[in-house]
């Protein structure tokens, strides 16, 4: 590994903290593992956490915080998890109420943080294998959509999956089975493969979050589990507050994905 | 899946929940995963639930109950934590003070049930590619050792590695490295292959648990992270009560091995 790459995500880390990058960082730090956030308070951590640790196809848990520290110890000991996003976003009661660059105001001793895989590693592994990925060549968000699959259920914790969709050739789906398997830490293989009112989404050009793209000819639609989830799980129990990232405004690790492959 | 497949785990907890089965369960129940418990008070369960998320080779998990609830519902809905274990283990302050077949008087609304993963799994696995295990020819326990393999800490649970060793030649490593990497939930792949000094063990006749077993000329020793490291872990932290089964005393669960196999 050279010094370049090993200090490549904290570099980055550093200019977000200083609030000079406030867009999304799809492409940023190459190679390495990006994350979703989830803060809760304490008295959900348990929950929460066997939650992910029972759905760990939408929920795949990188690294978890101790109450009270914005440390990630684990995914990256430098950084502070307060102010290394380029924007948060704050629920309370369920609610979404502000959208922030710094949550540091809010962190307090019962806060607890999950990073969460994101769709960006088994991205990066579909495009070394030339499996082309729509949302990306169309320049948009990947479509997701909310399903009957449901979760399983942990305490106050429950609700549908939600899952992200690239349409591919038939040929293509294969081998993005085979390439995602490799990556269970980030969502893994594929959910559904195929006909989309089998798992609940009635339109596929309506997507709940997110983009429509085209789908082409002789093209199947492709599901995986979505990091989107357990947000929405967390939400839907109404927590005092609870903090997220922004849509695409991931953390940034210092692990590399191919250390999250399995084989 | 025949009727007698499906009820044959059911069946045998009826049995041991009677007391009509006080020996190890090795071979009961064929085919379906067997678990070892740890059963913590809650306000030590979202570390130890984080100690296990971050050590999944020594720690698999396969189910947790909610506070208070003997049922792991996922794991075995039908079945009773308190009593469906031929013998269970009470530590106390991190103390060994009894052993009993039945765990009911000391279950309280604070008790959560910890199903951890059994070699079990992978040795059925291991057999069926015709790859010979020792201490079962031998008729005796499998041997452990501690080794300087550090567990990765969380909170107050944090300690060392402690692995099982399988001698056998250095074809059948390769094929059990590629048998037992499907299975990550049941310890996954092996930690160490080889010189025993490398990892701490300063003379593999000395297990440190179970039995010595003979290492023939030609093969290799082949370790795997054990499920005694979790339940050595907690004892180190002294909580003020913690059940656990009694060696090779199991939980037989609900769940087929091949369900837990990822490719």
């Amino acid at each position: 590994m050279s010094t370049k790459e090993a200090i490549a995500p904290a570099e980055v880390r550093g200019i977000i903290r200083q609030n000079q990058w406030l867009k999304p960082t799809s492409g940023l730090a190459h190679g390495y593992i990006q994350a979703n956030l989830a803060v809760l308070p304490k008295d959900l951590a348990f929950e929460f956490l066997l939650f992910c640790q029972r759905n760990p196809k939408p929920c795949p848990i990188i690294d978890v915080t101790m109450p009270g520290s914005p440390v990630p110890a684990l995914a990256a000991p430098s950084a502070d998890l307060r102010t290394d996003i380029p924007k948060y976003r704050v629920y309370r009661n369920g609610i979404f109420t502000e959208e922030l660059t710094d949550v540091t105001e809010l962190w307090d001793d019962s806060m607890v943080g999950f990073l969460i895989g994101c769709s960006f590693t088994f991205e990066e592994a579909l495009l070394k294998n030339d499996i082309p990925i729509r949302h990306i060549e169309e320049g948009c968000n990947v479509p997701m959509y909310k399903t009957t699959i449901p979760t399983v259920k942990a305490g106050r914790f429950e609700g549908p999956t939600v899952v992200s969709m690239r349409p591919m050739t038939e040929k293509d789906a294969i081998r993005a089975v085979q390439v995602t398997s490799r990556f269970p830490s980030v969502h893994g293989a594929p959910v559904h493969i195929g006909n989309p009112e089998a798992i609940g989404i009635p339109d596929l050009n309506n997507p709940d979050f997110g983009d429509k793209v085209t789908i082409r000819e002789g093209e199947v639609p492709v599901f995986w589990a979505c990091g989107v989830t357990p947000q929405a799980v967390a939400m839907h129990v109404k927590p005092d507050i609870m903090i997220t990232h922004a849509p695409g405004h991931m953390f940034i690790t210092d692990l590399k994905n191919e250390q999250f492959s399995i084989l």
